[in-house]
């Protein structure tokens, strides 16, 4: 095994996508935590962002306010481009993310023709995740539109990079809740969620410091400007070969 | 820019999940064959599958033959092991990947829980995209379950992994076929496929290269035997905090 | 041919989830306008509802006000009840429904609980379909969330029950912009895309009709209270066969 | 509660699409069971199809034979036609409906375009249902999957069309599995699923009833040649009003 990383320089923000009013009340949270506890035993800064705490606005737009709209938007999408890794949080509501996350993702793609310093779309270099709790069904459904949204934008997806849980089939507890008679909570113990969101949380890690390692992603063939500069899909037509 | 990366020590292997009987009627293996001719320009070693010209068993299984079926899986599985790159190939119907690229997932699916030499799954360290195209929709649906299941095995995905070509909604051309009384093939000269198409062909061996590198993903909290060794969600319960 | 049905007792109501603040630059809203016009002409009465003129709160409750929070979310569902047929009406933003749309069918799943006269849930009886506009792809995938939360729920799906509209893959016009120097309006044409409508505005009245002619759904083996005294699941266990 | 209708005159085809080679270890096949025994109580006259049992060829093809490859799925597609209700059942891997499911429905893909002897789509008239078990993950991701695509091609998707069982996060047993050190098989006295595949099998026997007693959906505005004769979105244009 090589030496482990220094994570130090590493910064994450996780984004509880939750539909609860309270942050207290939410079930997500408790698995986001988790996640965030390894990274912070690591040194990894922190930080947590509650969308339902926040007035945002729904647009595929930088900052409503612009528009004469309440918006809180623009701090969030700061914390976003300070970080190295971004988490989404989600509940699970009839098989789907939550309207909060699909919102959160609609704001973050009104940014993504904004470019890096190294004239990359914005998100390049940076590492993604998701953390998804219901109480019955569609970790993996979720998880999938999320991900898929995040490499889409720039976001490098590492191996395993989201956790979950869910129950039986059916109506019953959410994650952490305490079960009957009993101060054992739903999902704390379930070795595949708690294994899954270690998983989760090195693979960010690692990866996060790779790309910081390699100066993010090599700026050849992956520029709006350039590509047309070195082998490219416009000239490289199958008929040619 | 820092110097161009050498790449000729990375392997692809592309698989075409046409539904097509004849690879020469296929029209994603045009736009396959632009991808792979970038990376055979870096001096990548490029193999291509085309699994109807094999006799491939369904079933969550390593080896058909062990049952008694033909199976020509297992020479498949090992060029997907021996290259550091792969690139999933499929045709949109009904606005899902073809069930060929389905039945591929399945059978790599099957070897999941086998390890690398560090003890991870076996697909860590590797790179994964795909390529999507139909004649009017569901580009981006194919590509979130195709991408969502590489990196649920293991793959890492960078950024843009994806790409494709679909016409306007309705019945029409097919990538690449010649529009009436012309030789302008469908597809071929849209910007949009053809810059994603590039971005994806460097992004993946950007990827791939710095995994190489790096020698795979660190071996640290994404082991079945040693996560619970280091900082883990087990013992990072939400209420210690 | 059988005598064409009298449409006059059916009421509609169309639910257009655009991300526009306003609801004037929608293009979705032309597309709906097209199927609602159909639905008019046959004397079915029409109302529209356009979420983001309105306050309407997160959560899975029935009145945000309860919780103290602006919620006009009640009079929707009022109408939603009042209707035999629904039609949710979205844009598409990177592959998917938007977060409006999200959260609109969490508000109406908040009541999925409810019962209609006949001890089914309250929406046993109505019929659902949906409309979806983007610039590129996503439309089967979008109407495959919407449509599914609607069975799910209650809503009967009649054949063909969306249509839509997208452009080749890549940025390009929305549904009715003027195309350069022309008078002509993206879609407006698309013979696919007048065909989908068309079949699924009188899909859907047929269906409401006949759901209206048979006092909707039986209610035999469909309530929560009774389902357990007809044959049932519980006991038609298959190894007693 | 009106008299119960008499379903005598009823088919039913269900469609096992498991991975598993041999039929009698299907865990999806319990389940179908459960709700074959339902409608079989009410005279319905079910036939079974388990695709691995027989040689399906690939391709958007209506006969394989056409073209050189064994290929039993004419006498597939027969039962289809022949059926007033189709359910498909489907095991969930890596969060997926399997490859014979997507297989399946590409085949009736390809028949998409015969009409009935009212000149709609073949498929019309007909009722649809799914049926999905796993062991953790999926069963809303495939049923939206299936549904959607037999509503594409024209059947009708009554209320809570679809069933399944999945255990909690993680590995686990399958449905049916006898639980260890007892008699007890996981998933069936779960109520929830109980509760769904009896509401889905009486859904669908209602349905498919109400359209036999109506001769179908009534073919105004649904047909290739008549939908520009009635009122349609050609020339409901939204500038007109």
């Amino acid at each position: 095994m090589k030496d482990q990383s220094d994570f130090s320089d590493i910064k994450a923000v996780f984004i509880n996508c939750s539909l609860k009013n309270s942050k207290s009340e939410s079930h997500t949270q408790l698995l986001i935590d988790k996640v965030a506890n390894i990274m912070r035993s690591q040194k990894i800064e922190i930080e947590h962002v509650y969308p339902l705490d926040k007035k945002i606005a729904f647009g595929m737009i930088k900052d409503g306010k612009d528009s004469g709209l309440e918006d809180d938007w623009p701090e969030v999408q700061k914390k976003i481009l300070d970080a190295d890794i971004l988490v989404i949080g989600t509940p699970i509501w009839l098989g789907q993310k939550s309207s909060v996350a699909t919102q959160v993702i609609e704001r973050m793609y009104a940014f993504s023709g904004d470019k890096n310093s190294k004239d990359q779309y914005a998100y390049y270099g940076k590492t993604g995740g998701c953390i998804v709790t219901g109480n019955e069904d569609g970790v993996k459904h979720c998880a999938m539109d999320i991900l898929y949204a995040l490499q889409h934008i720039g976001y490098t997806i590492p191996p395993q990079a989201d956790c979950g849980w869910i129950g039986e089939a059916g109506p019953g507890p959410s994650y952490g809740d305490k079960l009957e008679n009993s101060d054992v909570r739903a999902g704390f113990d379930n070795d595949f969620t708690n294994r899954n969101a270690t998983f989760m949380a090195w693979n960010l890690m690692h990866m996060a410091k790779m790309l910081k390692s390699n100066n993010g992603i090599d700026a050849i063939g992956n520029t709006t400007d350039g590509w047309e500069d070195v082998a490219n899909a416009k000239h490289e037509n199958p008929e040619y070969h």
